[in-house]
This record gives structure tokens, sequence and C-alpha cells, in this order.
């Protein structure tokens, strides 16, 4: 678990979609983002504090967490610099690059000299046990796609933060580095090794209180080829009570693979129900969640509308019409 | 690739069936079995030649494969002992045990001093790919069980076997410990991580002649909890032309999960051909592999007469009755 709450590292971002971790971190849990540290030419804002690590750490920030994507797949010098800067200054430091914190020897060298932790989140720390299908007390609510990034983590923590608001019991589980990121624990799923895949989102996903749900965030699809087995492993490990169908409405193919075209939500109803089933009989499909971000209202409106009509199933945007209805559909037990 | 002809290490089996894997090289591939090593107390006895390490040099071996599980999970002084006197002899070693060789300070010391190879197969030794999804040349087939362990290796090698017989081109793909060291090559798939398991097995079948078969090891089964997300990699990542359907009819549940009860065969051929037409529209199931050693000849023969009836699919034991009529239906085309 990385300590919390953070400073934000901005660096040289590009663009403010090259610091989209960070923005999630703000978005999702304020509490944690005290403030930010951008350096020379950062094209990124989040509105909050510019901070020094100094003063950070007068604030009372544990980690500083690398909020960007780093150019070429390196980290310079520059970034070098302010990383072990913060491990002096006593933080933590936290990123979900490629390269690896640990791969650089200064920073495992002052990580150590100060009694800090690199805490890299795109490699597994624990040893996950094989999985063994039994039956968790608590409930379980999973999003699946028709195709990988549709929008799976939004939905989820939205239907998380809608819960909380109305006093309900449930906690968002992340399954990738930017969930992890966000919320400081989770599974990294795509970085887990084959045999204990299942085993890991059972070990994420524990006995709990009968009225507390666990929001797992979904990764890949059934339906795509490269990564279909992490999806399936994430269905049977987590044993969801609940789907959410996920879409996004004007994907001409399915990500990376211009030879595959997306199957209908109909497809994806069947299919993840179906599989789901193997493991939990009770589960239902509760809601679907669409992502109209390249719609202008009245086409969103009317796509969503037209969906739910067709599906019989609550249909939203979580961003643009919030996640109440998910939450209530999912709380209601109806369909 | 593991260097061929095979010196097969028995040590102390405790029982035959603790030398299973030596068993499978002898039987599959009995070109590589030249000899077998067995220490005092060995319970298993393959009537291969015994030999000692200098007499397997002089034969020509060029790897001791450990063709048995050793007790309690520990590589005795006894076995380092052995495997020592390989190394120094020439020759390189092979194992699929949990334990590594490579953990072995003394076994990784020699293997440098002589310039010899360590193959743990439960390791992955290449950076496979992300799959991409791509259309190959040449033809496939996997064996999807209902279960773990219900003779998936053995059927696609006895196919192997029958089409080579029959002067076809066909190769067995291994996708486990056990089938890589019975074939000196594969993919340990079980031990691969997850973002990369479908790439693993587009990368162990890759474009070839169009009358050319590769025959995959199947692993796991779609309803499995704990490894039913490797077998959807591996159906998505060989992207099969053909499934042969493999059954064990007297297990009462699934393996290691006593709540978990077998899907019927219909309920594989519906959900493992749907999964795979995603990625191969194409994709047929040409045959029914059914294990029936536990039951007597005529409980046999009807079993596997009623099968086919209800199916509609050519079914055989492989073991009892050959696998030829398995290669007839695949390669003819019809089903």
């Amino acid at each position: 678990m990385i300590p919390t709450p953070y400073l934000l590292f901005l660096g040289d971002a590009a663009d403010p979609l090259a610091a989209k971790v960070a923005q999630g971190i703000r978005d999702w849990r304020p509490d944690y983002a005290v403030g930010q540290l951008r350096l020379e030419g950062c094209k990124a804002d989040l509105k909050l504090k510019d901070m020094t690590i100094d003063e950070a750490v007068a604030a009372g920030v544990k980690t500083m967490v690398v909020g960007v994507a780093n150019r070429g797949g390196v980290i310079s010098k520059s970034w070098l610099s302010v990383l072990s800067e913060a491990l002096e200054a006593g933080l933590d430091l936290a990123s979900g690059l490629h390269n690896l914190l640990r791969d650089e020897p200064e920073l495992v060298r002052l990580a150590e000299k100060h009694g800090r932790t690199l805490h890299d989140v795109r490699v597994p720390t624990v040893k996950y046990p094989i999985a063994n299908g039994e039956k968790r007390t608590g409930k379980r609510c999973l999003a699946v796609g028709t195709d990988c990034s549709v929008g799976k983590m939004y939905t989820a923590l939205a239907m998380e933060r809608a819960m909380a608001k109305q006093g309900m019991k449930a906690t968002f589980r992340a399954t990738g580095q930017t969930g992890i990121l966000i919320t400081g624990e989770g599974v990294p799923l795509d970085a887990v090794i084959a045999d204990f895949m299942a085993g890991s989102i059972e070990w994420l996903t524990p006995d709990n209180d009968d009225d507390h749900l666990d929001i797992i965030e979904g990764q890949g699809s059934l339906f795509h080829p490269s990564f279909s087995g992490v999806t399936l492993a994430l269905i049977h490990g987590g044993a969801p009570d609940a789907l959410v169908l996920c879409h996004e409405p004007t994907r001409t193919h399915m990500r990376g693979l211009p030879g595959y075209s997306l199957p209908s939500l109909e497809d994806l109803h069947d299919t993840a129900l179906a599989m789901a089933r193997i493991v939990n009989p009770a589960c239902r499909v509760t809601g679907i969640s669409v992502n109209t971000a390249a719609l202008d209202d009245d086409e969103a409106h009317t796509l969503v509308k037209d969906i739910e009509a067709r599906m019989n199933l609550p249909t939203v945007d979580p961003y643009r019409h919030g996640a109440e209805r998910l939450v209530e559909a999912l709380a209601s037990g109806r369909n």
C-alpha cells in the first residue's frame, strides 16, 4: 500500500493528456492530491498548489507520485534529480512507468539510505495464490467492455463515488496501474503470472460484510484477442454478482486490431454473463455505461435512450449523467 | 531448444507414477530416450538401458533430463551429486521441477565452468510479444477440455503421431512443462506474464505451409475458475481452425474444486467454439477424445458410441482406439 497523501509530479509533460494519471488521482482521490510539482516546459496544470518538495513535506505529503508519462520511455536526468531529492527529503516514490524506479541504481541507493520505498506499481509485490473458486461473503460488481479502453475504470470509480454519497458500503478495487496509483493499492493484473491471475483477484476481493460491494475495475475484453485471457481470469476470480457493460459507440474496430470489429452489446451481455455464471450462477447484468465523449449532448441523449430501450437495461454515460442509475439498479436487485 | 538425445534421470522415484515425465518422453519421442539413470531405491523402470553418465556421453547423449518428481520439493544431495557429474561430463541439464536448477549455486557454477546450459522449462526464456490477432498461414488444431488433466496432451501427441504415419505434415506444439521436455521446446504458458499469454501462443504457432497442421497442447479449461484465463489466451492466441473436445467421464467435480460440477460436452462445444470464432470464424469442432482409463473395454466401447451418436462427432479414446478417426475427420473437412 502506497502511503498517502501525495505530491503529484507532472515533470515536463508534453500536453495535458500526458498527465492523465495525475488527473485521475486529483479527480477521484482529491484528498490525496495535496500539490503538484512541475518542471520547466510542463504543459499540464491540474490547478493544484505548485509545491517544492520541502513544502510538500511540510504539508504532510508521504509519497511523490510520477503522474505523467515519460518521453521516449526513458527516465531523464532532470527527472532523476527531482526523484532523488524527494527520497532525500523523506518521501516514498510511486510510479507506473514501464521503466522501473528500481532499475535506477541511484534511486535504489537513496531509498535504502533513507529508509524509503520505491513503489513500482507495474510489478506485483504479493505472492498471489492459485484461485480456489470458493464463495465469499459480500457482493461484487465488475465492469466488462466491448473493447479495451472504453471507460471501465471511470465507470467503476463513478459508481463507487455515487454509492459513498448515498452512504452505501463500496470499495473500488484497482486492477491496473492507474487505478492502483489513484487508490494506493490493487493488483497489476496484466503483470501477474498466468497461473495466479484469478487467484490475485480472489485475494483482492476477500470476504466482506453482506451489504458491502466491491466495484472491480475491468481489464481488456473477452472479445479482444490480445487480452481476453486476462478478462476471463478477472471474471472468474472476481465472481461478480453484477456486471456493468461498458461501450464506446464511435469505435470502428477493436483497439489496435484493424481486422476485428466490435461485438454488439447483446453479444457482450450474453457471453460475459454465461462466463460469469460458471462461477456465480446468480450473476446478473445490471446496467450499461456508454462513453459518449465523442458525441454532443443531443446525440448522447438519443444514443443512451435508444440503447436503454433496445437492451432493457438502465443506460447512462456516468461522466455526463452521473452513475446514480447504475447504482440504483444494482441496489434494487431488479433485472 | 533442449539438445537431444536424452539420458532420463529417474532418481529415487517413489513409484512408477513419479517418473511420468520420463515415461512421456520414452512413449512419444523414443528416439530421444537413449537410456535411464536410476539411484538406489528407485521404484520406476522404463525398460531402457541403464547407463552411467559416461556411457550416455559415449552413446551421443546431449542432455540429462530430470524425468521424475522430487520428494518433498527439495533437490536432495544425492541428486545434486549426479546432476553435477552430468555437467562435468559435458551434458546440459533439463528440468520441469518447481525448484529451479538455476537456484542451486553449485549447478550454476559447474554449468558456467563447462559451458553447459541449465534448462528450467518452468521459466519462460523468450520475451514474447503482445498478440496481434493477425491471420497466419497453415492450419491449427487445439485440444480443449471439460476439465484440467483429462488427456489433452495425450490426445494431441497421439494425433501428431497418427498424422506423421500417414505422411501428413503435423507438429505437436507444447504449452506445458511435460510437453516441453518431451519435444525439447515450447511455451510454459502457465508461467507467462498475463499480457503476453496470447502472444506467446502466436509465437509458438507461426506462419507455415498451407498443408501443415500445428496440434496445440491444451491447458486448463474454460470451465475451471482457477485457470480459465490461460485457456482463453490459448484459444485466442492459437486461433485454431479445429477444436477437439477432451473429456474424462468418471470425474465427479472439477479438478481440485469440489463445489464445481463438470460442464457437459455440449456446453464445452458451444462455449469453446463461440470463443474460438471471435478470432477464427471458420473454426469447427472436428472430434471428441474420451479418456476411458477407468472403464473396461465394453464400457469404453459403449460410452464412445453413445457420445458419438449424441454429439454427431467422431469419438474415440486415442489410447484404446488410436487417433486415426480424429485425424481423418480433421483432414476431410467434414463437420
